[in-house]
């Protein structure tokens, strides 16, 4: 090409244009200008939990005896994934810890799976509204979501065969389920489960099941793990943290999870390409293996009791509708507003009750289609009583403010 | 699609199917075998130094005062930032904390600079022999890496502007360049990276410029960054970590760094779609910077002793060859057999010497061309001295034992 000179345009790539702004934090300049200019802000936006990290965690890296922070395997240290071994055992979850994978978040977890399983152009279904960074993942991935809808009308619930069966074309690889549910709270009964059994395995497709919420279940209905399905042991891939059991969330540790060695082979080529996973994460992560069963106990009871007063107060506000989510610490909820959006950003730019407002995270940015959830927002209830109480107050007057304009 | 039913093949994607073994790990389960039969292991296949990390850095975890581990911004924490601005000045280098973005180490920062500005199809320019895993990266990615050729003979000096230009298409996006050079430990002279910056400004290309080893540089030339080439501010995305500097691998803190708003944007939507960087390794890192500076020349003098001692004795056995690397700690050497891979393999598998033994990375992993590189290996001097002599002797009785088979 010496001859004729050629002149690239130095252009972002396809999918870096493609990528969505994270719903969760895609308002975050407009918070940091409300915090500068004095205005407290309730975040109901990120599902980071102000719930204590247990001391037995933090005082790993306190007593931490190591003289170089090195390198760890590619797939995680083996004692870590050996404590693993035991605590799915508690939820009837058989496996060795050549089946786990330690990854950098439940991130990287969804993103290796979908880099392993995925080549560009495949499909994988989930139900909207889902965890929008699958999308990020995705086009990552150059891989494409179609889309099942569930509706906040009927609580979200799984829809039939039929939705699913009309999304399925050559191109489907797998179904990705989030299960309890971010950004729902939705938690799949068992019929639900077998139907998304049986469609995995009518069209030999990958589950992709997000169950990072599973020590968040609030009702009688069981807990029934994509790992307790029978006839699809290689179609699925488990993708977890311990980021939330334990509200650590910034230790950065994952796990990805599947009985299919040639999945699990191919994960690794990417877990070698990244070296390795944090370390002083997983120092933390398998210390809090031994997290007394009290603090898990406190830590669901102060879940729940923040689930019933925040879907008690909502549902007092008038126009305001959030049905009861089973599991995990976020709910969808529709508020008396055209675009969540600009009612979202307002909040931040233009309002104030006593010096306090509240930053939520517009509800379209959770489906695969802008034009769904225009009025919805998900609220995550990692405050303490108090707070989600004041965030009530300030929510309650932001909308008759914001009705009046 | 309902009515005819769709049997889709579960496979792994194209992409896995293409990634290579990393050939740093690719011969660890051989090297754990070895280990299980009682015989010691000197690894001298990857860069993980038995350098003790800086006490202050360890004593800032072991001084945690936070009782909640939780999400840090999504660009890394700004006080972690804000010094990095210090250290880059110190070579010469102008940021803002802004220009900075905290990657889960190098290795995201290659992964995310490739996502942010590589389209499938879109090709990069490296020099062979390179850093393997930019290769994963690309695959990763659905980029092409094409190569000039750099050669053990000239001591891997740069190719001319005409190798470049034969490689240079309409889909050619960028040059990666590692300085100093892992695996070869060259070092670009100014004339070289002005040749550089000149392609790259002619072409209106990326400059991708890893430098992670730039406090390990053994002679006189002097350092010149990619960020010190004036004209091309635009075009220059810079991969750093903290890990071989600190000696802290382990604690996956990295960086990209570009002036490029356009680019700074793109890559922040990946890092939102990950949450956030380790923050356990962030606080290793931020308190790192404070490393006295006898700390830092210590190391130094270190690696430059084991430079010595390991080159030196390298080319006292028969038939070896290896260059005097001038940065890193990494040198590309010739051995006399016919297929390094299936010696180093062999030297784990059916040799050892007084109950020891040696793992090396084969050479032909850092080459495109698995037929280029096929009698060299890269070894890395991270280990003391004590031990480069004893694997210095035990790869001697190694190959006269091969070569007499």
């Amino acid at each position: 090409m010496a001859d004729t000179q050629t002149i690239n345009d130095m252009e972002i790539s396809e999918r870096a244009q493609l990528m969505p702004s994270s719903p969760i934090r895609k308002l975050a300049k407009y918070a940091d200008a409300a915090k500068r200019n004095g205005i407290h802000v309730y975040h109901l936006n990120i599902g980071q939990p102000d719930i204590k990290t247990p001391e037995c965690a933090i005082e790993a890296v306190r007593n931490i005896d190591r003289d170089i922070l090195e390198y760890s395997p590619s797939q995680g240290l083996l004692s870590l994934r050996t404590k693993m071994v035991g605590y799915y055992a508690s939820y009837g979850i058989d496996l060795s810890p050549d089946e786990i994978i330690v990854t950098s978040g439940g991130s990287e977890a969804v993103m290796f799976a979908y880099m392993a399983c995925l080549s560009p152009g495949d499909e994988v279904i989930v139900t909207d509204p889902f965890y929008a960074n699958y999308m990020a993942f995705a086009i990552s991935c150059g891989a494409i979501i179609k889309s099942v809808k569930t509706t906040i009308e009927n609580g979200f619930r799984l829809p039939s065969v039929e939705e699913f069966e009309k999304q399925i074309t050559p191109k489907t690889k797998a179904i990705m389920i989030c299960n309890p549910n971010n950004p729902t709270g939705y938690l799949y009964s068992k019929q639900e489960m077998f139907q998304i059994r049986d469609i995995v395995k009518k069209y030999n497709l990958y589950l992709f099941s997000d169950e990072v919420y599973r020590d968040f279940i609030y009702t009688k209905r069981p807990y029934i793990s994509a790992c307790h399905l029978e006839g699809i042991e290689d179609n699925v891939v488990l993708i977890d943290s311990v980021s939330k059991r334990y509200s650590e969330c910034g230790i950065r540790i994952g796990t990805l999870i599947t009985k299919n060695k040639a999945v699990r082979e191919a994960v690794m080529k990417f877990c070698q390409a990244r070296l390795s996973p944090p370390l002083l994460g997983q120092i933390v992560a398998e210390a809090s293996m031994q997290t007394p069963a009290q603090y898990m106990e406190d830590v669901y009871d102060e879940y729940l009791s923040r689930r019933n007063f925040l879907i008690d107060g909502l549902n007092q506000i008038p126009g305001v509708y959030s049905p009861t989510p089973m599991g995990a610490f976020y709910t969808m909820v529709r508020l008396p507003v055209d675009d969540a959006e600009k009612f979202c950003a307002w909040c931040l730019t233009d309002f104030q009750y006593e010096g306090q407002t509240i930053m939520m995270a517009p509800g379209s940015g959770f489906y695969t289609s802008p034009e769904e959830g225009r009025d919805e927002v998900r609220l995550a209830y990692i405050l303490n009583k108090d707070d989600l109480g004041k965030a009530l107050i300030v929510l309650r007057k932001a909308l008759e403010a914001y009705n009046e304009k």
